[in-house]
């Protein structure tokens, strides 16, 4: 049974090994690939407006976090990031946090969310997105640099949330 | 005879007044409209990369910003933000910016330049990018609170710098 709680400082011991896991690769996120532990903890954990832990017997297998994505004029649209290690991937982990975090952003009374830079080279995230009724309304050429493919494109994505999730 | 130069931290006294006039309007950028002074001066001389004054006659008529869109993978693109006050307008300073802008970005190092949040409403600015050789690549659906027409899309715009300006 999968339950997504609330992060505390002291679950950022067990967030740190995924966060550095996935950014270390630099195949998805946009932050440097030697982040260290203390930026990492401001990126993900200080920074946001919320930040939450899926944890299953006591492991936690994933983590994401909701903020702002423009202040002012654009503050009604939120953004987040997710992140699952390799060793629990294809257990729906990601699925039920982004459903999660949709509920989460119109509690805090957000209308839109937006992904501001999803590789193109990440397939099975884009696919997922697309299947929880996210859009892609941006492609930016080039603009990923890649360890291995390069320079991808990156992708914004984009849903509406006022009519429910 | 207009002067683009470097700006230093006295030059905010000047250009305090063209960013609360843009900002209070909350027509164009994604700040909040009750920015105040001490924040404007940490968003737009302390936190980017460099900040330019554009100055004619001991009077400062435009000021830009550099900085790094996206740190790590996206590290090659930059973001720039120009301001020119209204009694300034019509005279070439923005298109005089933003063609030093992108001289600068180049020597920076930088490959591409992008605007995330342009309300598509802001028509002048959005003819003059695409004069200047910005592609619309994105299109952010109702992303723009705009004080008299409410929820306008923002515009993400786009150019690939590495074969000149």
């Amino acid at each position: 049974m999968l339950t997504i709680r609330a992060a505390t400082a002291a679950d950022f011991e067990a967030i740190w090994p995924i966060f550095q896991e996935i950014v270390s690769a630099g195949e998805t996120y946009a932050y440097p690939r030697d982040t260290t532990k203390t930026e990492g903890k401001q990126l993900w954990l200080d920074n946001p407006r919320r930040t939450f832990v899926a944890e299953q017997d006591g492991d936690i297998l994933g983590t994401y976090y909701i903020k702002t994505n423009q202040p002012g004029p654009g503050s009604h649209v939120c953004n987040c990031g997710y992140m699952v290690p390799a060793k629990a991937r294809g257990r729906g982990i990601a699925t039920a946090m982004c459903l999660h975090s949709q509920k989460v952003a119109v509690e805090l009374g957000y209308q839109a969310m937006q992904f501001n830079f999803v590789a193109s080279s990440n397939e099975g995230a884009v696919r997922l997105w697309h299947k929880l009724g996210f859009e892609t309304v941006g492609r930016l050429p080039k603009a990923f640099w890649h360890p291995t493919k390069g320079y991808v494109d990156a992708l914004v994505m984009y849903k509406w949330l006022a009519t429910g999730c």
